[in-house]
C-alpha cells in the first residue's frame, strides 16, 4: 500500500513571540521540521512526504530537504489561508489507493511506532486518530458560566490523523466550513465515522517557547 | 488576611511505575513536594502550610519539613480514601476568615505570581480556579461515538484552587459525591459560582515518568 505523509506547516509562529515560523526553529542544531520529516521517512521505506508550506517558505523548505538528502522522497506543495486549504493542496499529489497521514509539522517527537500503529488501523478501519486521556480536569466555557466534563471521557487529539486516501479525498471535496478544525472533523462532516487510536503523551505540539524546551528534553530521552 | 495552603498528596504513584509515591520523587536532588511547599512559603511570609499525606507517609513528610527548617509553618494532616476526604481533613486546621489554597502536591512548578494572583481574585470574588486554554483538539468519548468540542471554549483546570475559607468549609460539609473531582466542583455542588483565572502552561501536574523530565527542564529555566 502506498503511503503519503502530508506535513502541514501553516503557522506564522505568533505565539512563540519570534519572527521565525515554528517549524523552522532550531532544536539541537536542526530545524524542528527536519525531525518531523525524518520520523515518517524512517517509519517506512516507501513513505512519500508532501510538505505543505506557505509560498514564502518554500525555498527554506527546499533547502532543508536538500540538507537531508531527501529530494527524491519529498514533494513540495503551497499552503492556503486555512489548514483545510493547505491539506487540500497537499492531497493533489496523492494517488489511490493509499494511506495518507496528515501531520502537524510542529509535532516533531512523533514516534515511528505511532506512525505504524496508525497505518495498520487505517488499513483495517479506514482511519486512525491518535488521542490521549486528559490528566487535568476540563471545563467548557459557556456564555454565562462553564461546566465540568467527566474527565475519564476527555480525549486530547493529536496527529498523524491517518486515513484511507479515498475517504480523505472525498471529504475534502466539501466546501470549507469553520467547524473544520482538523481532518477528522472534515471526514465526519462528510458522513464517515472516524476511529481513535492510543496516542503518545510525548507527541507534543510545539506552540509556545516552553514547548521547545520540553521537546529538547524529550528528544534527549528518546535518543539516550 | 490569613492564608492556608492545603497541599494534598494522596496518590500512590501507580502511573509512574515505581514504588516511590510521586510527591517524594527526586527532582534535582530534592523531593518534588519540597518545591511545592517552598513556592507557597515564598509567596507570602504569613502562609501556613497544611500538608495532607496518607498515614503511612506522615513520617517521611515530617522529615522533609525538618530538612526545610519549616516546622513552625507546617501542620500535618492525615489523608483519606478520596481527595474530598483528604481536603476535608486538612480544612479542620484552618480558621476564619482566611484564604485557602488547595494545591496538588505534584504541581511543583507553580509560580509565586500565580499564587498571588489567585489570592487577590479570591479576596475579591470568593474564588480563583487557574485554567489555561487547550492547544490540542478535544473530543468527548460517548457511548457509541465521540464528539469534538469547540477548542476555543476548552479550559484545562489546574491548582491552586483558591477560596474564601467560609465558602470552602461550608461546601465541604456536604456528603461525598463521586462527581467531586476537584474543589471547584464541590463548591459548585453547594450552589456557589466559581471564578476561573489565567493559569500557567508550566504549572504541570507530574503524573508520568516523562513529566518528571519536563519538570526538571522547567525548573532549570525558572532558576536560570
Amino acid at each position: 500500500m502506498k503511503k503519503y505523509a502530508v506535513i502541514v506547516a501553516g503557522g506564522s509562529g505568533q505565539r512563540m513571540g519570534g519572527e521565525v515560523p515554528k517549524q523552522f526553529l532550531q532544536l539541537k542544531g536542526k530545524p524542528l521540521l527536519q525531525y518531523t520529516i525524518q520520523s515518517f521517512l524512517q517509519a517506512y521505506d516507501d513513505m512519500i512526504i508532501i510538505l505543505v508550506l506557505p509560498k514564502a517558505h518554500i525555498a527554506k523548505g527546499e533547502e532543508i530537504i536538500k540538507q537531508m538528502d531527501a529530494e527524491g522522497k519529498v514533494q513540495m506543495a503551497i499552503g492556503g489561508e486555512t489548514r483545510f486549504e493547505s491539506v487540500r493542496s497537499g492531497l493533489e499529489f496523492i494517488s489511490h489507493p493509499s494511506i495518507v497521514f496528515v501531520q502537524d509539522a510542529v509535532r516533531c517527537i512523533v514516534s515511528q511506532q505511532l506512525i505504524r500503529n496508525c497505518f495498520e488501523q487505517a488499513v483495517e478501519k479506514g482511519s486512525a486518530i491518535p488521542a490521549v486521556a486528559a490528566t487535568d480536569s476540563i471545563r467548557i466555557a459557556g456564555e454565562i458560566s462553564h461546566h465540568t466534563i467527566d474527565r475519564t471521557k476527555v480525549r486530547i487529539i493529536q496527529t498523524p490523523q491517518t486515513f484511507q486516501s479515498e475517504i480523505l479525498s472525498a471529504a475534502f471535496k466539501q466546501a470549507y466550513n469553520s467547524s473544520f478544525t482538523d481532518e477528522a472533523t472534515v471526514v465526519e462532516a462528510a458522513g464517515k465515522e472516524v476511529f481513535l487510536i492510543e496516542g503518545e503523551y510525548s507527541n507534543l505540539k510545539v506552540t509556545r517557547p516552553i514547548d521547545l524546551c520540553i521537546a529538547e528534553k524529550l528528544l534527549e530521552d528518546a535518543t539516550s
